[in-house]
């Protein structure tokens, strides 16, 4: 690894100038894990665990960037980052890469303390979430990640059926671009509160008859789950971005029901495409 | 790697001999892909991807062993390595390698045509099958692993509320150690026949009214599934001892249930521990 | 899973109108395997598995699309569907699906025969490889994403140290936009061309010889390995746009260095940006 | 899910008798996510997040075990379970569940503050920790197990070669049952003192010389690997039992080469053989 560091006596071989003429877009370290700690709503703070990666962008004319400063950001900020500090993360590592644009993605667990339906006692839910920060021309834009487990339960398979319905756990991510605070404790609750019935770490037996039920009552297409929680994230005026995909782990196949919807409200006209080259 | 072939001008370090004393219970290759060809029950033949695991034992006073010859054995068999000849694989291996004891395991995608219930309209399931063979003191055992996904449907949940009743996917796992030829699709049929309903790649209308009913007709806790694949383990005098496994992936919470019975039909009285140290 | 397929005397709910006014971007299915058979450069075909995803776009005033077709599409090609055909498969796809526009991602491992470089000897390589089509505006697009093993081994780490230098295996993923026919192997060449080393499956003494010295003798950072493979892929008058990444999982920490250069030669002067929301 | 949990006015399926006339190994839940605190060598404490595994038998005349049980049990100890009372949750879990046996796996990242080893310079480098613990017969057993990444050179490629040698990142994977407390610490030790070479988070170029030519001057197959670490593991007298594995994911070729030693100390003659059935 290119990692060079000030010792005069040893040869700096990625300061080398490059005459390839290609700029590189990201370069830097990928899947590096460290402790973090994160606020959460309730008025807490979260000890967890993220996975890190950390790119710049690269001018054509410098052959190669300095890995370990990378990670010197992540040792020198005493094992812990909050979220109120990742913009000025992002900012220190493309002051101390000299770099003009730059990419952090911060993957980790996340939890929120849940009371059961009806008999109101308290359990975790763990929730995958990922901060994305990007710094080009020196504007900052974040978004959030968030992968929520929820039930589906078939509309299709209640309607044409004498009794009972395939539901299964569905997994709805979304990933919101903000131009403003919003708890991860927010996004959670606009998806949860389209599902057919949201998730629990702890259910007695009164709370299984309620989700049960409530899940029947509450049937939902893949279709639906991706529009009503599309309809949610409209409606929040700091989400400028957005994708919502849904993805159900169907109980009578073996693959998987999917949707995805996408939208930026910058540009409200512009006709989705892949991205991928 | 400590691939040394024959070649006379070249130090062979690997067969210097030994001195710590400690022999190697198991060393070779791990997670090498290779096409394979496998016969079905249906008469046909099957082409699949598998990847590959090969061991052998080492005696203390040997330095290494010979690891490209693991790599040999799969490329000399035209690419194509069937069932049938998976214990002659074995006494090859074990041969070429100069070995008292060796282990393949061979893991691979199965499918199996099924026909759906009402409509008859026919698909391929697709299963994940380890075959795992051991030479140990000149004795072959041969030992078949699958993954079986089905529908489970929770009695709980069903007696309890109104209408509805939580059901989900759940991986069904059965590794059983064979003395004589069994099909794959005949441990599938011991499976699947358990499950609140099997599962299906393709269904119509009819028949998802079908899986659905039937799964309402037929609830099963993780302990009623792992019981009654069991006991048609244990009536299966083909099958000398086995493990078996259900998963369920609860479409109410964000873990599994899970359940495990094990028994060695030749060692009855045995207590189960963990096999970890 | 709304699957409804013309059984008069059931509800077709997925067919009924939808007034949330809102289109998806994608809705089908995800993640199911099937056989497929691939033709190779060297005039064989290839019989392998693959995982398909197969969605479609869905206008607002549609509530639901006919899962159960896009399982029949695959079912119908008699388990085997080669690169050839791939768009006639995404055309009948959209046709069968009543649909404007649609995508499959087809992913699956690829083998190719390689020689040893001294002993000649030969054996197979493994290449996880990914088909992508796209129909949007009646336009086809073909994207192809090959991932490439290889060696890497560090400059830095060789100038500054008085004898060896660190070295691991590191991932290129270049996906490529064709405008034209390009084989599998064509691109891995440009690729392996570009490494420290290419990979075999079986190495004979001499040839490890000559991969230890040849790797030594070419260092490359990770900067430099995205930089000449996209030299290599802008060449290419059949590409029109191309992502590569290199990831080294180096062999002196416990995460990866990683880099990725992205251009579309269509729109030369586009200025790259994060795609997520 | 069979959660009942002493509502009266319900019926409380898993609580009828079963006449199958089969126990269960094990059954609970599985892979359910819980922040935990553990205690580290250097006497601060680390907070990390574990997926838990947690089962218990159940006789044959029982129809299911209590599941919500096991999630209470995580929830009531304030999100914090520590290593010195995971005998205490263990013995607390078998009394709830009114179990004769039970087993908690507890697997969570861990964080050791490692100083590079010319510079100085401190970084955190993370290892994959799993807490095995089981009681039978009244009796407790630990099994403590570490993914240790290293650094592997190849002895044949430095031998054979006229300079340089392939080398690349390795797991080393320690299981050992202790009849006295070990810290992880003690474990890493153990293991990273027999590798070519330890990881680090970060190295200055000073550093990265070190770690290039102690490498290269401390050659190991895989075969050294595992039994130097054997070696170790045999004196220390806490450590009863040991599964010591490493694979080495070769930069030159797309697989791994793998070897396992196992010994208890408690049956020194026991012949080993797989466990699968």
């Amino acid at each position: 690894m290119n990692d060079c560091c000030g010792v005069a006596a040893m040869p700096d071989v990625q300061n080398y100038a490059d005459t390839r003429q290609l700029a590189i877009n990201k370069v830097g370290i990928k899947s590096i894990r460290h402790p973090v700690r994160v606020a959460d709503k309730s008025g807490g703070v979260q000890h967890t665990v993220a996975s890190f990666n950390m790119y710049v962008y690269l001018p054509h004319n410098f052959k190669g960037t300095h890995m370990s400063r990378f990670v010197e950001i992540l040792n020198t900020r005493e094992r812990e980052i909050s979220v109120e500090n990742f913009e000025s993360m992002m900012r220190q590592m493309v002051e101390r890469l000299e770099a003009e644009s730059g990419y952090i993605e911060m993957n980790f667990p996340y939890f929120i303390n849940k009371a059961a339906p009806v008999s109101g006692v308290q359990s975790l839910m763990d929730y995958d979430v990922t901060f994305i920060g990007a710094i080009e021309n020196g504007r900052y834009t974040h978004t959030t990640k968030i992968v929520v487990p929820v039930t589906s339960l078939c509309p299709c398979s209640k309607k044409i059926s004498d009794y009972g319905a395939h539901n299964q756990r569905s997994h709805v991510t979304v990933s919101a671009r903000t131009n403003g605070f919003l708890w991860i404790e927010d996004i959670v609750r606009m998806v949860e509160d389209q599902a057919s019935c949201e998730l629990y770490g702890l259910l007695k037996r009164p709370d299984e008859k309620y989700v049960t039920e409530r899940a029947y009552d509450n049937p939902k297409f893949v279709e639906d789950m991706v529009r009503d929680v599309a309809a949610a994230l409209e409606k929040e005026t700091k989400i400028d971005a957005y994708v919502v995909e849904s993805e159900n782990f169907e109980s009578i196949h073996n693959h998987s029901a999917y949707a995805l919807i996408e939208n930026d409200k910058t540009h409200p006209t512009q006709i989705s495409s892949e991205g991928t080259a």
